[in-house]
């Protein structure tokens, strides 16, 4: 009995695969994805093989001309993915031979599937990298815009949950930009390390024909050649380095969106999410729910996860390519497939946040939030820090128990707590007098946000 | 504007959904495959309401053929699945209104999304589990009757992959027995968590409806009910229990995996895997891979990051539900496919397994293996079990530098180690002497591999 | 050259190990935690050895007074344990042997470090669980107890952290009481397979001695024996199996503290944490930060990384016994450690919550919390489910636009979007109404609640 | 009553810190080691304050001497650290006023333990990177030596654990150097992003004194600012990304163990590993194991399992600071720890090893290691690839059952499978003929791995 993968390496075996091992082993219902680079890379292939004269420019022609008509049946949809030929790569191969006869056959001479997925999946990676940095890039001109707006906009900055000293509204979007411009500093340096050339290591050891591995990497776009063929066709380092900075950027919009969801409470209520990004309930009628967030949250699960299956796939392998590796791509897809989709949302959704900036005021005018700028008043006036804090810790404690916030108290009442302070301390008790006051580099002045937003957009161009 | 979804919850609505919003939080795409576990949950629903008067016979007769219809419509694969209608349970009663009418809008009522999908998936895992169980057992059917067989096969026992002492590979086998019944019996343990009824939680608090919930459960096989409505909507500790069990199959798997790709190499040689659980190399024609172990090790990584997603997914959320627990399906139908679809290929494998019984004989034959064989017989010659170690390690590092192994040395050459060894010291060196020696319970002597797999018989019965 | 490690196993070694190396593979700076199981073991050894005649009984008790000797010794803080012993066993049979001579030698007679370690870890394990089980009780006991006091107490219920429906307090405590109950349920069915003594599978093949496994099982209280001594001295499931528990303990902590930090918020302040489970800051006087529960928060990611670190150690490694394993016990002593103190600082602090009554009740009356209840009375009329949602739907709407809560509409008002409500409508609109009338098992009816209490009560004991 | 904590932040408590919750919450008992980066770090905080005149010149020079001193108190061991003054921070402070007086009090003037905690982590981490950069370096520097030695000895590559091809043990070599050349190139990258002064940020708004940070940075060494305060005190994705290189490290150096594991068995039989990196068998005399490789295997566990804590801590987190944080040093300080001792026990290592060069020949001489090389042969006659792969698929089926590897065969019997073949096929058939065929940039032919020396070599320094 005969199976099509025999035709392809059937010839030392005696028994065709057992039908449940050949579903189960093949790769070709998730791989199929790749066919655009798999085609690239083949055409590069045949071109560099007639260059140094191994391929006849007739079958380079031929070859050619063939897997673009594939690429093309494939777009149309019109291509029938066969199992029995297990991956992307036979089965492309295989209708090539179907419709251009023997020259199809010669297509794989100097290459392994080994090199061959590795160079596919490096391509397909560096595509997803620049899209991802596209909605990148989007998501921080949200930011640095929504920023620049608010820059006055006064809000209760959180330490613990609790009210800690007011912050302003554009400061703290422009923390989430220097979080995500982090984000985008990993892809540009991880991306050199994938946009590395594997063809030419063939199955593990290099190959016998007179190659020029510099013409197919210029083809293509490598930045380089990796250059040990071991090396290139076993390790996925480049895809778990993606991971894990996928993994960092999921991380951020997790701990974004528990501050959007947060923010829509009606406990907060500092910003309105447009009904656009939300749904209803099946059975409470008033519900609206910020859905965008939650299951963005949610979603940073999955990608932790495909780091961490990525990590134990690989760490037990010897060398070189191993059946183990062909689970690299199904979460690598995932990975990059949430990250864009993640980030095509927030894009969408942070030039739409609407703040309601007279409830984040009222919640900064509250919770004693200028009590550190009362221990720096006292300080200016001689006390040692240490001292102002005590001091200032038992005029809150008066507060508490008075219901007074400091800047409701009398300059006598203050004045219980230390014969130093004066009248103008009700300056520094303002929330306008605690942001101003913060005017350096990294602070929360709106000068300082301003002077921000004007080199963040510098960063990024 | 209004868009399907509008109809279902949108009263409060000013907006439409944004369409790249309603794509990329709609579960339809994977949850649709729970459609017979939603079918049978509304079906016992509205039986139930029914029964307690909620619902009259004519609209529970009406909703129950609807609903029969319309699963056969789905395993038709007639049916019609629209983004837009969010997820199962929508597109099922959407389209049951379509059907009959006026009667469909009221099967809804007494529930919400958030216990019907709680009961779902539920019932999905219990069906899962047991037909996980059925894999389990036959791959445990299969160790046992190849333990049997193999009971007096001696093969060198490995700690840190250096020979360690002569054992038997029915026993070996045994080992591979107790881990998967272990995996098992945790299964059982957890199935009791699964199998309890969150149905009549509706949306997170109960409802008004005078409902009896033990009619439902009766009529779905559940075996208790969820406590706490709270509770019964926002936990899926089940799932990630499941998860758990799960990677620990696949720890074990990927262990057995470990030994049968080592054994299957030109320098082990131990075991022969038929041809049919291979594949070939499209470059090197000689190859024969053991594809299935290779793929189940690096298999084992995506369940173990399935566990880390659902951990991650769920440590953040504060009661009742979130959205974030959309994501709770795709890692836990994952992790149940992977796990079946590998166990299903060690069943089928584990009967096929040839041992090389010579090759594994002639390799414990080497490497000293019954050096502990000597130190005991030292023992039982009145040297304490300290001084008899460093004697036989002097004799062994003797052997190395010479090249002959234990039972290859002369009387006299022994002796030089210790006075104490006499002639009868050639009964403990050889293999059947050392296997035969360690016959208590738990130990390797064939007459305890035999009693093991009777009781492992019963165990599993 | 001679080092004391070569006096436990040199005897074929031409060279004494690395100074570094000797540090970097010893473990008795972690192990030396299990010395109290090591000699209980020991004890029970020689006890068995003796009972079946391979040990003669003067050298038992000199061997079992010697080990109680030296763990008055560490207990007192006196012992010197030594790294170039590598780990707690041979440390102590160093020390026994200096203490008593030839008869310290003869401890070791039939086992292996192998299946000691195992052992022992498995003996350390038991105490913890019990340990921990107390701590959960505990824990239990507190929420069933507030949650009795608190059975009447209206808040609001949460999805999507939105306003959704009414509950008690007493409701939502018991959905905690709920998670952990399961959470011991895990414990119970695991602790079943720690207490297996795999003692008698010496280094992976069982042992040459007429050992009786069954008396040393019963001296150490061991439900029952492994079975097979390859999977005894290799396996470590059950520890996973518990880190796997402990994550979930962990995950529920993690969200209850979501909800205590939440609560203890300015914005909600739904609860008073006392002070002593509170801390201050350096910087800011005012501030009162929920340490306790932040911490516990935080402390999930280690247990769930002590998960991953464990399946991932397992998952590669061929039987019997490897080196890899020695990374067991830190991860697995931390995981119960931070269980055990996570579960003290809460069963001390669940007690000494102080729920803001008034707070909680007028969050709950805001945010069209009884939106269902008017959907409900709108079917209980005769409307279709689907048709009452959005009846109510239209209606919230109107409420957000005129800034009117449901029971704050007149008739008139209400009677515009059905003309079926009725004067009786605002008896469903009220909080006590809405909750009493989910009134069944599982809802959150203070009836329901006091009986939940009860039932709780006689589940824990 | 009053603790040791109150006097720092009391002001406003009613009731001290219970006494488990103190313990429990504290960190000095890890954060101590950070003790030289906190001090570095006051003193260019003091430096500063004198120099923009917020603190005088006395009192600077006051707690710069008393910093130094308690430095070398610590050093000494002679420090008390007390667990009620919480961490590092405070304990330092607080002997410092006990030593100086007043003036300690003035030293926190400006700053806060958010942006001190945050500045100590990354001057730790920095630390840490140039050492570990070091040893990679090290161990760069051992393959390369060893690869030129070894750049002519023949073995079998393997794919799938199947001989595949003849390689060059030094290309082999090479190909580890390649991966970990990797792994430095990470560091070198993510150390820009640590290299970052968080300084100035103080609690979370930045500070109301006149600071001016790029003072504060020159003299610690910093490369630019933290330009978002709250960004700066609440991110530690700097972390988590040296994790994340550090678990990449682990697995290159897992999957490198695995390989010397398998060389080391008698079945492979590859290297030697010297004595100094084994230990033996407390049971078993005639054991050699290789502890280390199987050590280090084990601890890649424990990093992927830091790497998944920390994603996990942060993942949830609203800004800014919250204590969840404090859980970040632990496994990033068990992490870099971790990776010291593996890369320093591997640079130690990899020099010692002894290659068992005709072992390995003898290994690449069977299992049809040349199967490639004759189906290039055929192709180089005309055949299509595809075909010559059949046509020797099928000389390889005759040879397993023949017993007869292809170049044992005689011409007549190879030309039974193709009349192409000729008397020069023995050329390409030899193990010479096959490495020295491949000599193209990353191929295995010695020329190529003595060039990539030369390459690698500049490429480090």
């Amino acid at each position: 009995m005969s199976t099509p993968s025999s035709s392809m390496w059937g010839g030392r075996f005696a028994e065709a695969t057992d039908q449940f091992v050949a579903q189960f082993t093949a790769s070709v219902q998730f791989d199929q994805r790749m066919y655009r680079q798999d085609i690239r890379g083949s055409i590069a292939h045949a071109t560099m093989l007639a260059e140094v004269g191994v391929l006849n420019v007739a079958d380079r022609d031929l070859i050619i001309d063939g897997l673009n008509a594939i690429e093309a049946e494939i777009a149309r949809g019109e291509f029938v993915w066969r199992v029995e030929l297990e991956d992307v790569h036979m089965n492309i191969e295989s209708r090539l031979t179907d419709r251009i006869g023997i020259a199809g056959k010669r297509l794989h001479t100097g290459r392994s599937r080994n090199d061959q997925v590795a160079t596919d999946i490096r391509l397909y990676l560096r595509d997803e990298i620049d899209a991802i940095r596209g909605e990148l890039k989007r998501l921080m001109t949200g930011l640095i815009d929504l920023a620049e707006r608010e820059a006055e906009t006064i809000m209760p900055g959180f330490t613990h949950l609790q009210t800690a000293q007011p912050v302003t509204f554009g400061h703290h979007l422009l923390a989430w930009f220097e979080n995500i411009k982090r984000d985008d500093e990993r892809l540009v340096d991880l991306r050199v390390r994938v946009n590395r050339m594997p063809l030419g290591s063939a199955a593990l050891a290099g190959t016998t024909y007179p190659i020029d591995r510099r013409i197919t990497a210029k083809l293509l776009g490598f930045d380089g050649l990796c250059e040990n063929s071991l090396d290139a066709v076993s390790d996925r380092d480049f895809a778990i380095e993606f991971c894990s900075a996928s993994a960092l950027i999921m991380m951020h919009l997790s701990r974004f969106s528990e501050e959007l969801v947060l923010w829509a409470s009606a406990q907060f209520n500092f910003v309105d999410l447009p009904d656009r990004f939300c749904t209803g309930s099946s059975i409470m009628p008033q519900k609206k729910n910020p859905d965008v967030p939650e299951l963005v949250r949610g979603k940073s699960g999955r990608v932790f996860g495909h780091l961490m299956a990525l990590l134990t796939l690989m760490k037990g392998q010897p060398l070189a390519y191993n059946k183990d590796n062909q689970e690299d791509k199904e979460p690598l897809f995932d990975a990059a497939d949430t990250v864009m989709g993640s980030l095509r949302a927030f894009a969408d959704m942070v030039p739409a946040l609407v703040p309601r900036r007279e409830v984040m005021r009222e919640a900064a005018r509250r919770g004693f939030a200028t009590a550190t700028d009362l221990a720096d008043y006292l300080v200016k006036r001689g006390l040692a820090f240490r001292d102002a804090h005590e001091v200032v810790g038992k005029a809150v404690g008066y507060g508490v128990s008075s219901g007074k916030d400091l800047a409701e108290m009398s300059l006598a009442e203050l004045q219980n707590f230390s014969a130093d302070i004066g009248e103008d301390v009700f300056d520094v008790l303002t929330l306008e007098g605690s942001v101003n006051a913060r005017d350096h580099i990294g602070g929360t002045a709106p000068n300082q946000v301003r002077a921000a937003v004007v080199r963040a957009r510098q960063r990024i161009n």
